[in-house]
């Protein structure tokens, strides 16, 4: 992407002086924001609006009508599908949102979606500059046929893993997440047993979790939601034998409050899923407590977890059995601290600004 | 390790002032020199042996009797244990060779010992000083005792990642392995099957490469020993069954001119094993003959591939088939040239050098 440098008085406004600019987040019909429970994507759009606002830029969410933030709410739907009950294919409700966004678009420097794919085309025919973040896995049916379409428009990364198949597009950064990691609570002082805390299904690494647990005689403290099938099929089949043997205790869909409070009483907490995350925010949020964490090298964690620091990586379970034996030797408040600057709000909205400036910019160029 | 400069004419030798060193390689009983099939480690000692000599040092091998080298032999037994077909606990035969290394040590400037963990008294204890490279994995049980313990001797770890569990040893050097990779024969077209080569175990992802094979209906040509029990089993259950479906072809153990003919015919090599590989020679012998790997990101493999330019690194079976999908539009030649420049003898005997010459010359200084 190509920037020219625009002087102060030539008339192309504040968006590309350094003044606020009117930025447009679009977020998905599944949640509101701030989400009510355990969300990933939506989490990440909630911290956006509240520090691009606080930050005294003009913020306007593009999102459901339940959603609860300080600043213009252009509402999608009435209420966000997850508390509303709908299931099913979620489509058609994406493409109100991003023909509520077009309506608007008008109104802003630079729109920001967090729609993945389907919101494409939209960013080619938008008037104004539409950035995309990607949350997602890249390389599912449809996908690649898309992003090869798709190669001029401008993506943002959320790890070097989840980009790494796609070096011909247009990535204008890789901005690994921020959360406001300073609330998390801490604890200084080792627990005496393993968390996991996810979705229970096999890419998560449910059935290695539990067999670490098993084979370190540690209890593994679980906080996961059982909603779809093959979730229930899954507990059934690997969770509830666990349970019943006394290696797992299952403490269901907690709030942050206690997820948080589960994360922090660990000795570490357990991310072996053998796919290819594309970010991991429950490692963010385990190391905030002071709780490293150990994780397969897989996806984005050899980028998030710094071996012998804030956790250990590992490829196996013997590996995984090792880095148990050596956690507690970690130093928790070096654990938070490290976690703390490399992840925090500032960092990923700094970084976030720039491009929304260098979009903003290039267009007021052009405009001219 | 802190070195001392030497003036020439100091009366310190040839060892520290770039002339020839008398080096001691020391190798284990169970395979001779060279291999007469297929090896890892005694690969690595006699590419060290021939290339050493060839640049002039005072080369030793002290090793199984059968060895066949151009330069000095210190016999340690009269037949190495896998041509004798003797099993079991090599220890005693492992015992025998560090005493005979012992024996004659103040012939040298340096010892190179390749027998792992057994002589790590003998570094200490010896009159000259002793390199170990590090060949397996440094999380068995015992090992992380021992590695503690002997936080003084100079070690040289094949990979960062077999080296990152252990950040307070004496790690002089990683020193990645070098082959003589040029003599590999090299097709310039993308074969129409996959390749396996290795052992028929389950850390080496011998089902994950079958079902690889399965799901994108691509024959698997399997190259691999079937000796021991627990291979036996896994052949029966895994191996055999995809045979008589006609997703496997099983070639055997093959010597070196005809499993580099079959890593040349493939499409990609396949190592999907989930388990910290030390190093992964085969990676690099398939990258030589022109054909890419498709490499689990787990032991030193994402060191070894270079992503998007010798071959792919997957997280799962998805990215797996993906990366099929994409691995013909890799350029062979590039792979080759790339491959043959990372991965050359000449760099490695160039690594070790520099290593004895520090380790001889620090010595060399103290006897004064």
């Amino acid at each position: 992407m190509t920037t020219r440098t625009v002087q102060p008085g030539d008339g192309v406004g504040e968006a590309s002086t350094g003044g606020p600019l009117r930025i447009g987040l679009v977020s998905g019909p599944m949640v509101a924001i701030p989400p009510p429970a355990y969300a990933g994507t939506e989490r990440i759009v909630a911290v956006l609006v509240d520090e691009l606002a606080r930050r005294g830029h003009h913020v306007t969410l593009i999102g459901p009508a339940d959603s609860k933030v300080d600043c213009e709410l252009v509402p999608t739907i009435d209420q966000a599908l997850w508390s509303s009950g709908i299931s099913g294919d979620a489509t058609p409700y994406i493409e109100v949102t991003i023909e509520r966004a077009w309506s608007v678009a008008n109104r802003f420097d630079v729109i920001h979606s967090h729609l993945d794919t389907l919101s494409f085309s939209f960013a080619r025919h938008s008037p104004v500059p539409v950035l995309h973040t990607l949350h997602g896995r890249l390389d599912m049916p449809g996908v690649p046929e898309l992003l090869d379409e798709f190669r001029d428009i401008p993506l943002v990364a959320i790890s070097e893993s989840q980009r790494r198949w796609w070096p011909k597009n247009n990535w204008v950064a890789m901005v690994h997440h921020g959360l406001p990691l300073e609330n998390a609570p801490f604890s200084e002082h080792a627990g005496k047993y393993l968390a996991f805390v996810g979705r229970i299904t096999a890419e998560k690494g449910v059935q290695a979790a539990i067999e670490l647990a098993r084979s370190v005689k540690l209890p593994l403290h679980m906080a996961a939601k059982v909603h779809e099938e093959d979730e229930k099929r899954l507990f059934a089949e690997v969770v509830a034998p666990a349970i019943a043997k006394g290696i797992v205790v299952f403490e269901g869909e907690l709030a942050t409050p206690e997820r948080d409070k589960l994360l922090a009483g660990a000795l570490a907490t357990v991310l072996l899923g053998a796919w290819p995350e594309p970010f991991g925010l429950v490692a963010i949020e385990s190391m905030a407590t002071g709780t490293p964490v150990i994780a397969r090298r897989a996806g984005a964690l050899p980028e998030i977890v710094d071996h012998g620091l804030t956790g250990f990586l590992v490829d196996d379970l013997h590996e995984a059995r090792f880095a148990v034996r050596g956690i507690a030797t970690l130093d928790r408040a070096a654990v938070r601290r490290t976690v703390l600057e490399r992840f925090s709000v500032a960092r990923m909205v700094d970084e976030y600004e720039a491009v929304y400036r260098r979009m903003a910019a290039s267009t007021a160029t052009l405009r001219r």
